[in-house]
């Protein structure tokens, strides 16, 4: 079959560009009414019946029968099977992609994720100490879609953040198991996965049954009916972002071969139909070469049809002014990944501000950065690098402020705070502030008995 | 009137106390049906009405009228004149109030919120950029309950950030506008604010309007409307954490005066009805204590009737076997605050995994953090502090992750990604990484013109 790949060719030039360039940008994520009363019920069933609830799903959506939830449990002995039963290519790759992904959370953690703290002249403490979540659970979708590569994504950078147990759910329909995934947990240092899927999992890890532990907090993608799931628990744990379709924004000033970049608008294309590929480049003739290498090289692609459907619909070729307006208009879509396909790629990385990973150079592929150069490949989409960030160690840590208040302090701080507290008629803030003036708690504090000396 | 506040007395060793406790912390949000479609309504106008909505809104639930949106907006001079039209102790105790929260945010910035990278053996840069939202709003809640500490601990982190634009939202019912939070608006960095409110205040924010810029993250406190508003648009823009009830949890071993401990009990439950205060102690006489205090101060207080309810309803005076016992039901409730009021806390700290604000020794009641120590007091509530943390500058800030290959590291990542990506049938992804093998781009690169030199 032939497939064409025709990406809408735009200019910033042009009168109607702003009215293009928006319709071409649009994407809402559609609420399914059917999809969401049926996850309110499955989380509010497996919240009231448990391992009932879960085993009758998992039966009726993964055709996977059970006894006991505990028969859906693998153990780590069963992931380290899955990994010996790699052929040893794969094993290499797996380890070493593991490795680069553990090596710059590391970094990550040294360089933004560690307790802090100061004393002023007052000698008052402050600061905030960072601990890891004691357990979070890693969501991986199971059936046609199976990610190896998400595994170590969400699970290595909490086992970096010291996370005491990382619980993983990936349903496995009709009872087939994914060697690359469950090797991969073995690799990414998960503690006990379950093989479960949808919104049932996602209410399991939230309100815990008889045998899946409740977590802190749930990571990882999944179809319509988990995201919608994950949305709901959102407060009863913690969530990362709901994912909307992949982007790639290619930022090319004509340096780089075609083909590479043709490939690489290709390997945003092919994940789904909804992925959107778009390049802005300020010099027309490269921008027709970029699309006579797309149908070039189109008929090889195995996901030919589902490259020439994203590209179409979503796809776009984008004639800019020049390097600069590239920029601003690249800011203005905030892409999940962004490659500066440039000769001098930091000449334009300074103007770059909303991106969730941002590539230099024409040898960084946006491959290469989703299974091994090491930074996470879990980024915000639909314009949301505005305000949020990758997945990282931080998301696996919270913090709390520390505050010691020394004697001295207490008498400048009380004074403040009483004025304030007064102020916004916050009567016992003002008395709590004021009691600890003039006061020395060692005189005092002898008329009680300390129990624990 | 006399009021009687009698939080529950427990204790660990009795039979009952696992379900006496978990009936205690119960609490969950009501979500109200009317509530959540009447805030759908207004998002849905609002944002497909815009400035018009937003006046007729603002006339309807505020009783506040105007021709235009424009005559909403205070402008710099006019916060500004709030502050001089202060007493000069308010002024001051503001001042000095910001100034600490400001120094305490920059330490923050500092320890965690600064770019990194490095480069590996092959010569490939790996790190983050962190750089400030463009954008915010802060929502301020008007009324009866108008907070300017609240502005401090909202704007001074954005402002901190280094983000651009802060944009205030107040209600001001029947025109009246509150002197002290616009004072703390001025002092605080806040670009420009608007005298509107509710759900049509948070759809102005989110969307934008004629005359409201839209922004990409919503912090502060609001009412049930607000929350609503606040959950509805986040995706579309950032929110921080939806707060429930507010907590304290003081850890006493007995050398405190019991009427500081009583006070900083008041001080929580003085805030709302559903607020809770709990003691837990090793002590029983010194809890007695604690009691006899609360007996003997609540008379005194203004707001008695809110404490007495809030404390009746909602408090506990936990007997424990020992610190440790303590220690451990702590990191159970996971609390807002958490005050150690020992003579030793830092034999207690390492043992506190979970909690919003750790306030140590005797001289550090919450009321000083509250409002000027410097850390932040939004704070998460309901047990959510096992997983997230206080508003900080990281809220103001978002990462982009940095990747630049170099020629010899695609050489090695690209047979780890080619490898992986052939595993999981993404071909176009494999041809990207196997495309930069054995490739001399510069001898290539002359093929294709630059624009840019």
């Amino acid at each position: 079959m032939n497939f064409v790949a025709a990406p809408a060719r735009l200019s910033t030039a042009s009168a109607s560009f702003e009215a293009d360039f928006a319709a071409r940008l649009h994407w809402s994520a559609e609420q399914d009414a059917a999809i969401e009363q049926c996850v309110a019920d499955i989380l509010a069933d497996v919240r009231a019946r448990g391992d009932g609830a879960l085993l009758e799903y998992t039966q009726r959506f993964d055709g996977l029968h059970a006894q006991s939830v505990a028969q859906l449990a693998l153990q780590p002995d069963e992931l380290q099977a899955a990994f010996a039963s790699l052929p040893p290519e794969q094993q290499r790759a797996l380890t070493a992609a593991a490795e680069r992904v553990r090596r710059y959370h590391e970094a990550q953690k040294r360089a933004s994720g560690e307790s802090w703290s100061y004393t002023d002249e007052d000698g008052t403490l402050l600061g905030q100490k960072v601990t890891p979540l004691d357990r979070v659970g890693v969501y991986v979708p199971g059936g046609k879609a199976a990610y190896p590569s998400s595994v170590l994504m969400n699970a290595i950078p909490a086992q970096v953040a010291g996370v005491g147990e990382i619980i993983m759910v990936v349903p496995t329909p009709q009872g087939a198991k994914n060697a690359l995934v469950l090797a991969a947990a073995h690799i990414a240092g998960v503690t006990r996965a379950y093989t479960i899927g949808g919104a049932q999992a996602v209410a399991a890890l939230a309100y815990g049954t008889e045998t899946v532990p409740k977590v802190d907090k749930i990571t990882g993608p999944g179809n319509a009916y988990v995201a919608s799931a994950k949305k709901r628990v959102f407060g009863t744990v913690g969530i990362d972002m709901i994912a909307g379709p992949s982007e790639i924004l290619v930022l090319a000033d004509g340096s780089t071969p075609p083909d590479w970049v043709a490939m690489d608008l290709f390997s945003q294309a092919e994940h789904d139909e909804l992925a959107q590929s778009i390049l802005l480049c300020p010099d027309a003739a490269y921008i027709d070469s970029v699309q006579a290498a797309i149908d070039r090289l189109l008929p090889e692609m195995p996901r030919a049809q589902i490259i020439a459907k994203s590209l179409s619909d979503r796809g776009a070729l984008i004639h800019t002014r020049d390097m600069e307006e590239a920029c601003q208009l690249s800011n203005r879509i905030a892409p999940e990944h962004l490659e500066v396909s440039s000769r001098d790629p930091h000449r334009w990385e300074p103007l770059l501000k909303h991106a969730g990973a941002i590539f230099l150079g024409a040898y960084t592929s946006e491959s290469l950065g989703d299974y091994c150069a090491g930074p996470n490949h879990v980024l915000p989409t639909s314009g949301t690098a505005r305000f949020s960030s990758p997945l990282g160690v931080y998301d696996f840590q919270k913090r709390s402020s520390i505050i010691e208040v020394s004697e001295q302090g207490a008498q400048q701080l009380g004074r403040i705070a009483s004025v304030l507290a007064h102020g916004e008629g916050l009567q016992a803030h003002a008395r709590a502030a004021e009691m600890r003036l003039n006061v020395n708690v060692n005189a005092t504090a002898t008329h009680y008995v300390d129990q624990e000396s």
